[in-house]
């Protein structure tokens, strides 16, 4: 694979070519799946994670030996304008709690067998204010974007996705709003937990970032509004394409980080499973955007691919049945 | 404990005297929780499940280290009225399947670390047809809910529970319609997939059993209109309440088996998390009956306890949390 890109050109040239599901592999599920000891269609979700498996590693039987989960931390200079509960300090301080296996995402990782690595984005240089100008130049863009593509190893088999960055749900909502339309305030909510005079400050900042900088192109609306961290992962999405890794998004920065990609290219975001939808309200609205129905509903609004990372779990179940159970003819089952 | 129960009058003793959850072990769990790396309430229905296990368990931390599935097969008088897509003699031969590993349970049990037993009732003497008379007489009834609780080791610490009856989503229907009310339809869908010939002959059956054994007392109900397997699973329910055992509930049926404690004794079922919402649609109905919101929701519809095991994964991921988190003070971060 190339991921010598240097601009946002190169990018917007992979995206245009972007290869498909696997078709033999698709068949060869839906040659075994019927034939296994259950009810058609009574695992219901389950069965189509085992498909979507198999269709984007491109093999029957898809594999689950080296799930990763990536982590990219980013600074933010919206986060200067009191959008967030938290001090931006804080970024750079988890991202050492990430490092001493002490976070959220290292227990879950650790419960279902991930491997972790965090990917810290020049955190001692925050992006630009996104209501005076862009976030990023081209060069910084890129530079994170290609982060993001190199930080996915050839063996992965499955990939979970999530962030760090103090204020990011600000950016988040910026390019949902720049992507999508609608007030601000739809797609501004309190992140790690910002009062109401915050919450206020943070949809101004929304609203004059979408402002300033909706009409653009979808990869110049993520330069543009996007941090570090969100750059990278969506570059990490485009290279597990390239390189046959299905994904699991996590909660709204991630999935407001990759989002540019399907605008600029509809079914770029095909290979992905949204894990689950966040307690921040935006993050719904722009599943329903997106035409994604999260696995998981469970109320979370951490990041850090926490939610990705717990749905590995239901992923490595999907497969073990697919694989696993005994067809109706093994079991001597009457099969209805 | 004291499991020599002989009558229903015996059983509705044990209900009566119920253990409360552990307020110590409670207070244990809040005093950590705020300190741990995270904004508060970020993890959602994970801080919920860390704090149910250490409440049930009445211990703190709460452990993970014997997590048990209990699959309950019994076989129905019903079966032979038309009411599912498969011949009774499908109970017998997923037995087989659950002894020699070759079905969805067997598969997410090994994927979860979960030990797994399967009790079989009397599959060669079903229920009678509870649309003439009741299903069990009380020593059939006393002697499956025996098996049930006696099933439970005191070492347990979490229990699934599931089930395996060719025809049971009627008399779960049927034991929902005469607890709670309402037209049989809503109570009644297409189970392992019946059509609709066989639906409006389901629905008949429900509404019958329904008026004939309404107005009785819940275990009454449960005796009249449950199998072996769901009195077994009521059985089950109130032994892991007596020896401290949180429990994942499966689907409607183990649901159903279930909500006769709640109606003879309210917070019965306070130490039950139900795993999944199914894709049956009286399921949601009966939840929102019992007050209970599931964990998951993926559109399966199995039983087995499929759904309970699949959801032992994200209460590993939330104990992780709870006990493997760094506090902000041992990780230096700010603490907002």
């Amino acid at each position: 694979m190339n991921t010598s890109i240097s601009s946002v050109a190169d990018i917007e040239s992979l995206i245009a070519a972007l290869p498909a599901a696997d078709q033999a592999a698709a068949a060869l599920w839906a040659a075994r799946d019927p034939q296994l000891t259950k009810p058609p269609g009574a695992l219901g979700r389950l069965e189509e994670l085992s498909l979507w498996l198999a269709s984007w590693q491109g093999r029957h039987p898809p594999r689950l030996e080296t799930p990763r989960a990536r982590v990219f931390a980013g600074n933010h200079g919206v986060a200067a304008l009191g959008v967030s509960a938290f001090p931006a300090e804080v970024t750079v301080q988890m991202v050492k709690n990430f490092e001493h296996g002490g976070a959220a995402i290292n227990q879950l990782c650790r419960t279902f067998g991930t491997e972790l690595a965090v990917v810290s984005l020049d955190l001692d240089r925050p992006t630009a204010d996104f209501t005076k100008g862009p976030a990023m130049d081209e060069a910084e863009f890129v530079a994170a974007f290609r982060a993001g593509m190199d930080s996915v190893p050839d063996d992965t088999d499955l990939l979970a996705l999530g962030e760090m960055g103090i204020g990011n749900t600000t950016p988040a909502a910026a390019i949902a709003c720049a992507l999508y339309g609608g007030d601000a305030d739809g797609w501004t909510g309190r992140g790690t937990g910002v009062d109401n005079a915050g919450l206020i400050r943070k949809t101004e900042v929304v609203a004059a970032g979408a402002a300033l900088h909706k009409g653009k192109a979808p990869l110049e609306i993520l330069r543009s509004l996007g941090g570090r961290e969100l750059a990278a992962m969506a570059g990490a999405v485009l290279a597990a394409r390239l390189k046959r890794v299905p994904v699991l998004l996590d909660g709204y920065v991630c999935t407001a980080a990759a989002a540019p990609l399907e605008a600029a290219c509809p079914g770029a975001l095909d290979h992905c499973v949204v894990a689950h939808v966040s307690a921040e309200p935006g993050h719904q609205r722009l599943l329903s955007a997106l035409g994604k129905e999260p696995l998981l509903s469970l109320g979370m609004r951490l990041g850090e691919a926490s939610g990705a990372a717990l749905a590995i779990g239901v992923v490595k179940g999907a497969l073990a049945c697919h694989t696993g159970m005994a067809t109706f003819a093994e079991a001597g089952v009457a099969a209805g």
